[in-house]
């Protein structure tokens, strides 16, 4: 019942890395706040942050032998993002599967559920974003699909949409909006830059933003104290 | 509905830092076990030991507003302490708040929600205390009230109460009995002394305590082994 | 009604610290997948690993009293293991506490429940796997158990059976097994260090493992993209 | 070091009752969306509804001892209001307690922890809400303060504060606050049946709170479908 | 920037009713094992059972605006499904909405967030899942998408897709598949109907699946007791 | 490497059935408060009570396996009680196999895990408590241990220790002790019929205990309000 698809599509690693050059929540603004992984999933190392292309994989509770599967379809650039089909805390992949995933051009792994083996990862400083960190071994008895759409920790992924990965969490870009969201991010990086400015100098928000006037509209008032 | 008060009472700041000489477990203690906020908030980096005065601010879900409003209001030495109307997780605030804060003479954040630019904020090394680390951005829609006495994380704050703040985690002084307080840490400091001394030269808590008279009338038996 | 149970059997030494050569993954995987503690119990810093003689320990919902009876216990090399009655986040351990332990020779605390002072103990570097971090004192008023067979965080221990601790969390190798782990563990590594080296050539799990004839057999089929 | 605050004030049972013929959403709407208890709280049976004045209670992490002391101070009309000081799911109150807090007028309990003999309350149809249900028994070692201003499951309660309670939750109304609430409650109610009648009768919220000018500014837009 | 979509396709009333025939796990099953909502929804009144084509709506935490806007694209047999942009427990929903609905031919709500008057939506039989029972009101200030393919709690839902629930949860079936998944429900009652009978009758499921080889052959071994 | 251990034995009908006269609650009291399932686990319906021997079976996550391999060890009166060996909520068990159990025997399924059909679960009043309730079903890959002592939700079982479960939740009666234990709980029942008389005639658990004077001791002071 399982199926592998080959031959899906990827985003360009130049524009893969030219995204990878801003952070999550830079991106995440940039595409209307859409495409952001539950903060359940969380790094095993800081600081830390990858970009690229998603190779997607669902697992069995406790079963890890898709992403043995999914290793196969691997390419240059690819960051395995995978998601159980139940909630389930196992340590699904660690040092070996690390090993393996280097050697065939693995970014990262993005999984929502459990690793292990963190402390050789953080050696090889591989980048890992998981649930949490258990021991627990797991099966190889159910395969799952590789590289169809799945949902991962609540966002939808689909074989070759953009990972973006840092110490704030996980993001996925719609392959088709990357070039519009590098623009978004670009301009919204160079907006910052400019407000930074004016902040570091002592500028109030409600300056900088011009907010009094709602402010006062949606009912804040000013008293003065003390209060009991 | 919103009101901000102004002129509220602070403590002085030398006050304030002769209690962050102390750590979070030790005014705890010294005060009755009273004041720690609920163990969920955790510092984005550490170690990290800071203390000051302060200033609160309630927030809507996902609307982070009253925090600009809450940055004119502060004085050298304040921490923001925030605290949404309901549960929350989403990302109230990240480098460019930071700034503002750094510019205004904010010491920290202690919030009971998510923060975001977890990696900037530790280069930065501006202290932080939240229940999560989310990219997830909000809106500026609801003012909430700056400067009244809140309940964040469990703890009861008022304006100018002493919040410190460590790797264990957070506590408030109120304003009235921080003299107190800081007599009573420096005395347990103090015999903390005498008993760290004796504990590492081998004397057990039993006999430096003299408990074993009261163990027994609490029914503690010794038996030889094995069990089963 | 409690009891310490006293001349309870121990594991050699030698066989605990070169169990203590292991990762708890690697023990938990050779003793067919038991013994671990549940993943909530995580390490207060990072890296660090440690073996040792399980010193059991029940407490009472905020109540440390029966660790300092423990303490007494404590022969050189020991791990104190302490499972409260109830779930309880308060922190039962301190940098006292541990100063206590180091003077009596034990070399970490394993504990389902809350500890404070994590930054002494960080520089201390005294080994701490805990369920939370938390200010929050106890009190001294019910004894519990000490050396008798517990379970903590899922794990059934004895007094004496090996507890091993790192980065991935806590294994419990019952003492009569110990031996027979061992050789387990020495075998599972020297088979990992062959799949490293073919993993690292990039040799494939599927073909290492001689996998694709049983996934074919599990309905496992590849077709040729797009998807949707 | 615990004390019993005796002679504080009630709020008038007339009044007390006539809170209580509205419900949770109702007067915490009608205060500005204050008082509200957290959300864990829940009825131990439904359909429910009860209001009495607040007798506070606060108590060891798994020791009932203060909510004995509490009975005492009971005045017919009261609710015990209890909260730990640290978080316990033990059970704190079973029927016996029941029955002395019914032999004394007290007409509900509202916990931040467990409760135990379920089956037996529901009998007596004694209203309860708790954050869990758990058998396991507490202790009487550590008396708590009784009839002082407490935080429970994150709201602010005095002594003779309002708590009504019903299958939504619990909320709080501060004494003086009462005949005020009780206006806007009641305001609240005559508009809400106007409005029901206008829903039922098929008229849009969008209509009868004339907000589509509102929303268009605010952005949202129609188009037709099909979507992907 | 958000959006409401007009005019997308439904599933035949029919064929709907049809599916609501049989239970949430016969059609999770029949589908293989796809589109079950998170467990973490429940009904708030057991036991219930309705289906109805999705009509989708994203909300703001703590924002219940745009179910209001969602209404008045309603159509008889509709179920309402919402998702908030990140986790809220916030009361969304309450009887004068559930009025509104049923004014409109709204089945039920399914909600990824928390309702209020639920002891008014039980007398008025109104099905809703839920993530949480909460009091707490929500603001109207952000429009969210309604009609766009949505994910709520982990399942992905278009408009017209089709929602059953009951007491074991909620799954969604894509349009297209209705016909096949409803062929798929049918046989494997049918299959359950023989294995019933069997079963009841004292076989073995051991036998009934014809299990005993694979079992030894997996390493199920027997033994004679006692074991310690 | 699983196994199946045959004729374990059995604590007679007749003790279990005394037992089952009495509540968890009394049960867990009248052993030294040893032996209760952690409060996760929670009954499908209420009111309910049930006593039976302990069959025990482990399941892999997401595995229900060796639940039809543990039907065929079941005796009239046991209660099967299943632990999964990492946490799970997926649904194990439902309505064909609780034919199964009925038409061996079994009395009751208590699960540290999720299960379905719990409308004809209901309906047929099999009494199952489970952590969870979830559609999601189970695959058959992996046997697992039967009848070996096993730790369910934090309690050590072993086979043909007596379970009783009812609304407060689930313990167990070691088999030897069982004898000890009935008499505790009649002890115990007896010794509540007197309280509760007085209890019920207006008594104060203070004098009933005679608690006043080590109330003082412990630091219970009186004092007059009114309180801030």
């Amino acid at each position: 019942m399982a199926v592998v698809v080959r031959n899906t599509p990827r985003t360009d690693l130049a524009l893969v890395d030219a995204l990878g050059a801003f952070g999550v929540a830079t991106i995440h603004e940039s595409q209307e706040r859409t495409g952001l992984f539950a903060s359940r999933l969380r790094p095993i190392f800081r600081p830390v942050r990858v970009a690229g292309n998603a190779l997607t994989c669902q697992v069995a509770p406790g079963d890890n032998w898709s992403i043995l599967v999914a290793v196969e379809q691997a390419k240059l650039g690819d960051i395995i993002v995978v998601s159980p089909t139940s909630p389930c805390d196992d340590g699904y992949f660690g040092e070996l599967l690390a090993t393996s995933f280097v050697a065939h051009g693995v970014r990262a792994l993005v999984i929502d559920a459990g690793v292990r083996d963190v402390a050789e990862l953080t050696t090889m400083q591989f980048p890992v974003w998981s649930k949490s960190i258990s021991a627990q071994g797991t099966v190889k008895e159910t395969p799952g699909n590789v590289q169809v759409p799945i949902i991962c920790a609540g966002a939808y992924v689909r074989p070759g949409d953009v990972i973006v990965a840092d110490d704030d969490g996980v993001v996925v870009v719609p392959r088709e909006s990357v070039p519009t969201v590098l623009d978004a991010c670009q301009a919204r990086e160079d907006a910052e830059a400019v407000k930074r400015t004016q902040l570091a100098a002592g500028q109030l928000g409600l300056d900088m933003y011009v907010m009094r006037e709602k402010l006062r509209e949606r009912g804040l008032r000013y008293v003065d104290g003390p209060v009991p």
